[in-house]
Parts: C-alpha cells; sequence; structure tokens
C-alpha cells in the first residue's frame, strides 16, 4: 500500500469517526496528500471525491485526464467542454447522498457554491477538520522529503555566508537571486515563500521583501527563504554581518535570540503544549527587556503547506506529538535599526526534538566560521 | 479618479442594481482589479470589504498592513495575532449587516465559512455576478499592460524561430527554459501558465507539458506560453518546424488551421456572439475534414485572469463589445503524429478586432522568415 493509499484509508476512518460522509477537494495540498497527483485547479471543474467507504474517484474534463499521473486512484469519470460536469459528478453525488460533506479548506467559492446548489440538502465543514490533524503528525515518506529540502536550503545558506565581504555592494534583491540560484543549484523546486534579505534597519520589518538597498558593511541582514523538494518546503532564517562592525547592541540582541531559540527547541518533547514552547523563547527575551519587540508567534507547522498546523503561540493548548514539524524561529525587531531572527525546522521525536537544519546560527561570515 | 477607484465606483452601482449590499473579497485578482493592492492570500485573513455605498475598507493582520502599498484605499483595520480579525471584522460586518453579500469567486471556503458562521441571515453570491462583466471590457489601463505583455511574447516567439536548425537536438524542456529566459529578457514577469513546447506526436496532445523529448529535424512543434507585464498576461501559440522536412499533410493541416484562425478574427465584431466567432474557426476546419480532431473551444478572454470571460465556445451567446479580449486558437491534432495550433490575442474595437500579437504565423523557421 504506497503512502497515498494508507492516509486516505486513515482519512476515511476519521470521516465516518466524525459523522462525515465524504470529502470533496478540489486541487490543492490535501487533495495531494491523499491521492498522490499533483494538479492544479484550473476553471475547468476537478475534483477528487473520497466517499466515507469504498474507493475514491477522480472527476477531471477530458482535456486533463492525463492528471491522473501519479496517483494511485483508478477511477477517472471524465467529462466534456460540451456537457459539463453535471452528467458526471451529478450521479456520483446521488449514489453518496451526503448529508454532511467536507470540503477542502482551499476549494474557490465557485466550486463551493455550485457544491451547495446540488447538493441542497447536505451540511458542509472542512476537509481540515479530520485531515489537520492527521496531516500535522509527517509519516516517513513526509520526513524524507523535509530533511532533503532543509538540506538543500542549508547548502544555500552555507554558499551565502561563504560569500563573507563579496555580498557587501550587492541590492538585496541580487542577493535574494543568488540565494534562489543556489536552492535550484541545489536540487530545490523553486521557492517555497518569497526570499527575504532585510539589511540593516529593513531587518527590522518581520515580513520585508527584498529591495534595493545595497548591503552595506556592518549592515546585519536578514536571510528567510526557502525551496521544495518533492513538493515538501524548507524555511529556515539566519541573521549575518557579512563583513565589518554590527552596530551597536546587535550582538546582544543576536545572542538574546539565540539562547531564545535553543531554549524554545531545548523544550520540545511528546506531551509539551504548543504555548509552552512559545512561552520558552518569549521569557528568555522578556527576561532581556525585549518582550516588546517579540512581534510574532515563534513558529508555524510546516507540511505541504509552509504555514499549517501546530502554531506555536503563546496560548497554545495543542500537545505535541511524534512526527509534527514546526518552525522555530524567535526574533527581536529594533525599528530603524535592524532586526534579528533565528529559525530552524525542527521534528518532534519520541523523547524530544531534532532540527531539521544544521547550518552554523552564529552571526560572523567567511569560510572559516561554518561548523 | 484612478482607474482602480473608478472600476470600484462602477461596481458599487452594480451591486446597488444585482440587490447585493456587499462585495467581500480576498486576495486575488478580484481585489486586485478594484483595488490596485496585488496581495496573496494567507492563513491570517486579509479581506477587502466594498459596501454599496461608501468607502472600502481592507481588513489585514497588523503584520502585513504595509500590502496597503498600490492601493487608493484608505481605510485599512488591523488585527492582531492574539485577538484574531474578529474584534475589528464584527463592527465592520454588523455596520453593513448585508442580506445579501457576494463572495469572490477565489476565496477559500476556509474563510467562506467562517463567513456564514458570523452572517448566519444572509446569502450568498458570487463576485463575478457583478464584476465578471465589467472586467470582460478592458480599461485603458489593462490594454496598455495587455499590449505590453504581447510585445514581449512576440519578441520571445522571434529569438525561438530565429533558432532554427539549432533547435534540433535540445529537448522540449530545453527549449521551454529558452522560452522563459527570453521572456524574462524582454521584460517579462515569470510564466503566466506551465510552458508548452510540444514535439512531434507530443503536440497531438493540447495540454502537453515539455518533457525530455529531443526535438528533431522534420519535427512540428507547438509553443504556446505566455508571461505578464504589470500583472497582466500575454498568450499566444505557432507552430513551427525548426529544420528539415515537415511530415506528409503538415503543411495542408497548418494552412487549414491558419485559415481557420483568420476566419475567426475576420468574424469579430461588436454585436457578433462569441459562438459565431467559434463556428467560423470550425467551419473552416470541418469544411477541410478535421472536425472531430478540434478538440477544444476556439478561445477563453484574457485578463487579470488568464483564463476568463467571454469563453469562445460553440453555444456562446454573449455579445461582443468592445475593449473585450480573447484568445482565438484553432487547433487540429492527429494522434501519434502531430499538432497544429496557432494563437493570438484580440481586442474588440469599435468596427473590428485588433491583434495584439503580430508575429509570423508561418511554420518555416529561420532569420528571413520573419516579416
Amino acid at each position: 500500500m504506497t503512502p497515498f493509499e494508507r492516509r486516505t484509508r486513515c482519512a476515511q476512518s476519521r470521516l465516518v469517526a466524525a459523522g462525515a460522509d465524504a470529502l470533496l477537494l478540489s486541487p490543492g495540498h490535501n487533495c495531494h496528500y491523499l491521492s498522490g497527483a499533483r494538479i492544479e485547479s484550473s476553471e475547468r471543474l476537478r475534483l477528487l471525491v473520497v466517499p466515507a467507504s469504498g474507493d475514491p474517484t477522480f472527476v477531471l474534463p477530458t482535456l486533463d485526464s492525463d492528471l491522473r499521473d501519479g496517483t494511485w486512484i483508478d477511477n477517472i469519470r471524465t467529462w466534456d467542454d460540451d456537457t459539463g460536469p453535471g452528467p458526471v459528478l451529478g450521479p456520483l453525488l446521488d449514489d453518496i447522498d451526503p448529508s454532511h460533506a467536507l470540503l477542502a479548506d482551499d476549494m474557490q467559492v465557485r466550486v463551493s457554491i455550485d457544491l451547495r446548489r446540488r447538493l441542497p440538502e447536505t451540511t458542509f465543514g472542512l476537509a481540515s477538520e479530520v485531515l489537520a490533524s492527521l496531516r500535522r503528525r509527517k509519516d516517513a515518506a513526509e520526513l524524507d522529503a523535509l530533511r532533503a529540502a532543509a538540506r538543500a536550503a542549508d547548502e544555500a545558506m552555507r554558499d551565502v555566508r561563504a560569500l563573507g565581504a563579496d555580498a557587501v555592494g550587492r541590492t538585496e534583491a541580487d542577493l535574494a537571486a543568488f540565494v534562489e540560484a543556489r536552492l535550484a543549484a541545489h536540487g530545490g523546486e523553486g521557492v517555497a515563500f518569497d526570499t527575504i534579505v532585510g539589511a540593516g534597519p529593513n531587518g527590522a520589518d518581520p515580513h520585508h521583501a527584498s529591495g534595493d538597498r545595497p548591503i552595506r558593511a556592518g549592515d546585519p541582514v536578514v536571510l528567510d527563504f526557502g525551496t521544495r523538494l518533492d513538493g515538501y518546503p524548507s524555511d529556515q532564517t539566519r541573521t549575518v554581518v557579512f563583513d565589518g562592525e554590527p552596530p551597536a547592541a546587535f550582538e546582544r540582541v543576536h545572542g538574546v535570540v539565540r539562547e531564545a531559540q535553543d531554549a524554545a527547541v531545548a523544550a520540545v518533547e511528546p506531551g509539551v503544549r504548543t504555548g509552552a514552547v512559545d512561552r520558552a523563547a518569549r521569557s528568555v527575551i522578556e527576561a532581556a527587556g525585549y518582550g516588546d519587540r517579540f512581534v510574532h508567534r515563534t513558529g508555524h507547522g510546516v507540511g505541504l503547506d509552509v504555514h499549517e498546523e501546530p502554531y506555536i503561540v503563546a496560548d497554545g493548548d495543542i500537545a505535541l506529538e511524534p512526527g509534527m514539524v514546526f518552525s522555530v524561529e524567535p526574533g527581536v525587531y529594533l525599528p530603524d535599526r535592524f532586526g534579528v531572527r533565528i529559525e530552524d525546522l525542527v521534528v518532534v521525536t519520541e523523547d524530544g526534538a531534532e532540527r531539521l537544519n544544521r547550518t552554523d546560527r552564529g552571526w560572523e561570515c567567511g569560510d572559516e566560521t561554518e561548523r
């Protein structure tokens, strides 16, 4: 049984437990997670129908029936432009006759409004009600992909750090392009999110996009980037100084953030609540007097979605379980001066945490600093 | 008044006419069309609320309030991770108290289900009910962007055609990478859809993705690609033979498709139905005996979405209006042999059509063939 079929069978037993009769999934991560097919939305209806028992069915435009590639699902029903999906979709839904159905969270409303019209007696919920708890514990195939993506990102970060003084004078956008080329060179497939290169005061904006500012000697530079391997993303952050003397207070702030990140990673083990992981990081930063400069949550789950459960937030009360993967990324942001953020992905193990990112977390650059 | 504000005021008067009290738009093309802001969905709620009268309001996470860049909309209400969007969104919706609201067609169900819970008495429709008819007539700013994108694609096509015999031996994927690099060199921003390079028998699949097949002398090659400028896409197709003698029947089929494409473009003028444009192309192909090998519609509207209204389909009864932009792309597909498709974007003018694509539609390659 492939991992995809195993996940589907598991999802079906959860459907029954949740009192739902079917999953109706448009293309996207939930559909990929269960089917193995990597297909995208189109204005022509593409739908994966997973009944609570029995085999799933893909509804696809005739023109796109090659999209079945990569999936274990044999039942494909195709529809033509001249009839529309009705003649195929109608009988399939009649057969299931769902009283409660769960829709892919990222299904577009234009599709769901059509399904609501076809199923006027049905109540609807979100697929994440059964899939999120399944997806937040990664299986072996997923961990392999996440580790491979993290390795590619680590290699790219080593290449960036090795630039040392050569990075000075390049713009943030230039450096972002360099990062993206190195990610691709190490096997990455595109970027998992917009590459962030925030130099000097730009680093004080946690979501700064890379711009025209040239990197100057002494600039703290926040580098937050990710790529994908086999559909799974990487996500890590380092804050470095390529050359010259950093500004006053930088070294202390960097040390505080690093200590906070270590404390949060050390807090990770099965049974611990997500809020306690956030607290472990936040209390270090508060004790150092920067509590009001740590303006975001400590982390987010990572899987097919770069941001998914479990979220590592102040009041989070999800108990950690082995196989969960999330970012640990505290930061301190001093407006008009600089920002520091350090981020690794971690997987919860049977008795603690494994970091997926292994590169140096220090701020100094040049070949010899790599440990 | 900016084009964006003008579009919003126009949309508001249509809301009133449609008996709807508000547009609720998540990030996406409808949101961009009215606001000018190019923002993406995130797991944190981002919403543009457009009441039927009065000024629109953006609801954004505090962390992302810089996303207001590029918009004329002054009202921004921000929410924090620790409270969630409720305290901001609740009063805003209470104020409008909509009995009927229109949701962005591409809003994700996870957002719409939350809005349905907040507004249990409200009925919901799709934003396209008022925006599609507005968006399908392009204004001057949109036509400028579409023309610029078409020019970039035309330049890239000239570069590809000039390869001539040098293209032989390259794989489809290699050639696709060359196309994408040339699009970027001519000012394009990324690709508007997956680049199609279908050589030989692969060209007989209208949606073939570029693969490992090397281009051979005599191969007909279908090239269908697009980029974006200022948010607006290009989309055109040429079928060429880089070198050598094409297979039997190719020259005749190419001529038929070209004649069909010319006939459809010639049929375009205000008042003509979309079905008549389809018929103009289809009847040429049917008369030549290839009717059952023209397996798709003749075209699709192009705007912020690469596929949008008006669709040029066999039974289409939308009357053409000046400012509409769509593709005209008949094709003939001979399984296991080759395919031919020729596509230009056209804009409906006061008395006919203007082609946005101007490059040679012939199949021969080499510098000297460019007209």
